[in-house]
């Protein structure tokens, strides 16, 4: 049970580098770190404009002098201060994802990184070899993981609920780029650039969503193999997919299936993932968190409740409210925030952080091979490659 | 509207092969055939057993002379009588359906056969070339193309609703099959016998179902190449699958999945398909047949609801109820069994059956050369193979 | 299970008074009646307009001289043949039920009467009565209560599953009358006419289904007082109702709602029915009628589905295709007249009929008692009164 | 669209009475004022027992010194302060809330209050004139209301959507008080005892709410009539219910409805509000509030989405994280509490606030006038009474 009550002594020192005015995630980002004072804004360079990023920043209480006009400048002026800040998080476009969070470790600062970490699991791998000798937390915001229903299916599955896994079907494919949106919308037109995104749109931004919580709720499985075929129906989109199928085969013979799509007109998110054993199954859709379907073979479906005492104690340990209120995205993120906050107080204090899981930069590094290796594949003609 | 008013002048005289007591699908066919006076049944080999069959038979007013110990001695027997059957259906295990419908055919009998119509697309053409030279119908009981949303789905798409079609997602995927339930029951044993289902399980038994069905709603799209990946998740129905993943490219750029399942723990059916185009998405579910989720790209999700005035005069065609009454999988079939009667009647009395569609021979023959390429591809390592 | 073998040993003769063409409710008798050779359509007087009910029951199969101009002339020759009717269904408009009924009785025929039986409970003793001496079956059809899961739930309380049973809710509330479509619409006009449906519109039509369907599941719960207020949104539909509220109390403690609306604008049928004992609660919902929601306090809600092995076996009695398949209103009205023709035949042949219930003329009499309650709390203020 | 950026020049320093560790509501409280800097938690008097609400208080980043012991105290001191509490927030049982909001109001305190804001009209009315006095901000906190769709039901009725205004049907009828958990819970203690909730337990505790969502969507209908029937399930609640029906008339023709309830086993929250009008309905449920029904006689139902471009420009000033992302209760008390900052600010500097509605002192008042009402009703044989 959450109720504010601090979690470390003091918030933690923070400052973000993009997230500005009218950014799609900004927001979400300030509302799950300032949740019971976990961390405190002090500096940010919220814009690609500094002019705009100033005048944001003052309107979220950031002092004048603080609002830098660029990430170089706000870790150099920061690190000169006293009372400077301890930790950044990173919400620009996904092209600056590398050299931002690289900057920001040799500044010595932790980093929460929005995802993908990069574009090829050589720069993750930097990535992570830096923030070890650093010490350095960098958490990776898969934000759909903090929901209480996905902790609620891994216990489940650790338990042996489910018999042996054998399916697990995942999809993230709403409807909003079914024309070329990205002719009048900003927060697009980046999504379909190559020289901004990499080398996919959607397997990217879509598809290792659910792939990470696949990797949540089943951490022993591996995937050996996979076969991805992608499309750009708004042909100007090309080389870049808007609508992809990844299968996989995993190392206990079980098979999977990514649907990743911006083009399933009329959808609203359509992330599920549905994760089938030898006994039962479970299924979780996203736009209805707080609630998870356990279907036993031969028994009635079961549609377990977010909040009620029937679930295992860690599905209840980041409850707020108690069951039958609805709890959202926001709560999600501040759970994870929550732990990113416990486990940077822990790196510089030296206290424990291992009773939890968060998706750290192992989870951005896994991310990013999945979509190379599915363009590896989608590349060579969708053909079926060694997940290497 | 359909009231129960004659739709031919005289019923059909009308046998079963198959379908005794104890089958799954027997009374199915029965239900719907003698719905509304369209078939009378006067005769019938309906069991494996002799004995059992007769008295079943008896059981359901058949002349105890008419029921026959096997459908050789049906044909002939019938055909020597002035009041012989003129239709037969065929509901027995897989393995026998090609040379019962022969035979059938050769008898001068219109048929209904259970799908698979046989287990290569030479004998299926085979079947097709002796339809069409002795004019009989041949029907194939793809029942769930008979509830009325179906026929909704495919005026919508003709009319342009849902734009240009890019994806159609399938599946059939329930979990009744988790174990090896074939042990101790006789209508799943021969299902998983290659002997008697020929080269698959699912993909024959279930993934046909929900492709018929975008055979239908999508009559100008062809499949190009494919790709399919099988398992048996219980060991011992190899080679025999016991779930699957096809994709499939059309000749327009569309893509499709068909996911066939019958080791999806917990799930009842699972048939679904979903169409999606440039502008909408349609979604239906044979589980609650009377619904058809319509989700325009920007606008509300719309429940489209069977027997509403707001539907496609086509979609009305065959209500019998008015909405929100709950019609369900006999009406479906009943349907079907009607348009069968008509197309009979009107091949023996020279009659017009060409406005409205059934699935016919052609039908089946898809069905059998979808099965053969998905086995063509997966057998072959799950490769992309041309659709031959 | 069911699989089309015969009940009784011969079909029953029967014939219908009303439900010609274009009527509502007609061809479901028919289709109920016809199913599985329970009876066969004899004869008939199925219009108000002989000359159309004529054609039309030509067009049933029916032989021109047996399709008479009215009831009178229906029994009264039909009494003279050696193959004369043995049951008669009638599906007229209200105001003619009794006087129709009370004939057929007198012609020593069983009776299938749609509801309401009557308007006065005066009448409806005196067709009890009647009924008893003459040894005739009197069925009125309640169609939602054939559904299975009805019987489901009935075996659920009778069992304790949800301990003290406290509330009833139930409503039928559809939207189709919204506005005066009477003007327009032949089968809606007779329903706001005093003269032809009695006291009241709302409260007989609608509210006496869900009731019924209360009936079948507490047999053993008394109403003792009751409170109702009813509204004529329409206003020229006063005093006729076309929306009302039933407030009742029961021997045990318990309370029940009905609300009974025809302006519930929008909605399809609106028919649901929920009782909650002191451990637990079931819902069922007449659109998606194969679903019961079982709900125990503290435990996560259940969907118990038709046709599956966990089921009370009486629920599974009537089982005709398995679990995962929709049945339909057409199987609930099939599954009546199943009872309907077995507990006629046993009257006729002595056997015996006692191991199920069926909604006879005491279930007709309770719903026109109901009725005159509620009528007499409106018009008196919407007061309580002890229910007579 | 919300984003974080600030309503007011700075923060509103903030108490809380009440609301200590273990408390249902106080965290959500404390999450509501403090997001968006609009409210900074000062002091507090957080529990019955002092030491726990200082040990609690200091876990919440409160100075020592400003954790008082009691209410009086902490209005005491803080008013001794410079920098002193400007409002504070009342979260402790029913029967106290009377006597904290006049003190705070005479300590020239901005008030939230839980509801009930008092037991009587009288009292109420008191208040309401202390509050305008001083002309102090009294917020009351129904947390509902705050969700977007509530406001998207308002615009679309005051748009005419629905036409006329016949019927609204509400509820708030969980099943956690199925059993005597009073005896072992401290929450559900004090909820059945009449000294600390007053004259009512579910009318008030739980009914008020969906009442206050019909005000917010209904301004200008007004209750003329009401009959109330009130039960008491668990025995040994008597004189209290835990379950009551409640009927109303309103001034232009209307009924209304509200099923109040804690005996509802299996159910989670069921608060649901439908309002029908001549030409169609809205439905709301508390449990997925991002949704809509938009049930448009003779027309599709429309499944209307939080943060969708097509909703009224109303009903997306609250948006924080656009369409398919679920927000849940935490998201409409933020909503408020953002009203009641801005409101308090403009009372101190004079700014405006009356461009948004917010549930004040007259929310508060109507709610204890509702309940009052049905008591009197209930305690004289569920008569109907006028409204006073
Ligand atoms: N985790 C999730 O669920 C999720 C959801 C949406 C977006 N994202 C990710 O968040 C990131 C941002 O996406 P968005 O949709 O908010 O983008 P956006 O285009 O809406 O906003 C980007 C913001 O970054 C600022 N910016 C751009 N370049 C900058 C720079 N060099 N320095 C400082 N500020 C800069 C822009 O001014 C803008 O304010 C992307 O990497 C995206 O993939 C993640
Ligand atoms: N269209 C559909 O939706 C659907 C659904 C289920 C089954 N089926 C198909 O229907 C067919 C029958 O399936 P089922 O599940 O009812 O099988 P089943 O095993 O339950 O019943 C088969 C019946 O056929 C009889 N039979 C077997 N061999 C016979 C023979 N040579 N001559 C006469 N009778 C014989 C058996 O005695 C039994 O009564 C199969 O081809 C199956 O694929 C179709
Ligand atoms: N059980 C149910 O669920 C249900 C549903 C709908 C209707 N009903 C009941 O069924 C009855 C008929 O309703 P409907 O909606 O079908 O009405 P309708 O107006 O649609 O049809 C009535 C039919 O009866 C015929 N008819 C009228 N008077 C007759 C007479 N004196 N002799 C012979 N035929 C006559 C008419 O020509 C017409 O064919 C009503 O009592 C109604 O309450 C029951
Ligand atoms: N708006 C809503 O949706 C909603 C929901 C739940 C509760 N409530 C209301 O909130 C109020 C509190 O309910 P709860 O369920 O949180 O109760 P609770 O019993 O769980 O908690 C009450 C808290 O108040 C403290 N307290 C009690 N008396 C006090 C006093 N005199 N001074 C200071 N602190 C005191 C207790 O120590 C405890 O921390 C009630 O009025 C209830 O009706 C409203």
């Amino acid at each position: 049970m959450i109720n504010g009550e601090k979690n470390i002594q003091k918030p933690i020192r923070w400052a973000m580098v993009g997230g500005g005015r009218g950014s799609q995630i900004g927001y979400i980002h300030r509302s799950a770190a300032l949740r019971d004072h976990n961390f405190q804004l002090a500096a940010g360079a919220f814009d690609i404009n500094p002019e705009r990023g100033k005048g944001f920043g003052i309107h979220l209480h950031v002092e004048p002098d603080r609002c830098y006009p660029d990430y170089k400048k706000l870790f150099e002026e920061e690190a000169k201060r006293e009372d400077g800040i301890q930790a950044v998080s990173i919400a620009t476009p996904n092209g600056t994802h590398y050299e931002i969070c690289k900057a920001a470790l040799h500044a010595d600062l932790h980093v929460v990184c929005e995802k993908p970490l990069c574009f090829t699991t050589e720069e993750a791998k930097e990535l992570e070899t830096l923030g070890k000798k650093k010490n350095r937390v960098v958490g990776v915001t898969y934000g759909y993981a903090g929901h209480q229903a996905i902790e609620q299916a891994r216990q489940m599955i650790a338990n042996g609920d489910l018999g042996d896994i054998r399916i697990v079907n995942m999809q993230f494919a709403h409807g909003f780029h079914s024309e070329a949106v990205e002719a009048e919308n900003a927060s697009t037109k980046w999504r379909v650039d190559p020289k901004i995104v990499g080398p996919s749109y959607v397997l990217g931004d879509l598809g290792t969503h659910p792939l990470y919580l696949s990797e949540v709720m089943l951490p022993d499985m591996k995937i050996e193999k996979l076969m991805c075929t992608r499309q750009s129906f708004v042909k100007s989109r090309a080389p870049l997919e808007d609508n992809a199928y990844t299968i996989m085969e995993y190392d206990n013979g079980a098979v999977g299936t990514v649907w990743s799509s911006a083009v399933n007109a009329g959808s609203m998110h359509g992330q599920k993932i549905r994760v089938i054993g030898s006994k039962a199954s479970i299924e979780w859709w996203d736009e209805q968190p707080n609630q998870l379907r356990y279907e036993i073979q031969g028994k009635p479906v079961q549609i377990l409740e977010r909040g009620m005492d029937y679930l295992y104690p860690e599905a209840l340990a980041d409850d707020r409210i108690s069951g039958g209120h609805p709890e959202g995205l926001f709560e999600a993120w501040s759970n994870l925030y929550t732990r990113f906050a416990i486990a940077m107080d822990a790196a510089d204090h030296g206290g424990e952080s291992n009773h939890f899981w968060y998706p750290g930069i192992e989870a951005g590094v896994k991310g990013v091979r999945w979509v190379e290796n599915c363009v590896r594949s989608a590349d060579n003609g969708a053909v079926w490659v060694d997940y290497q």
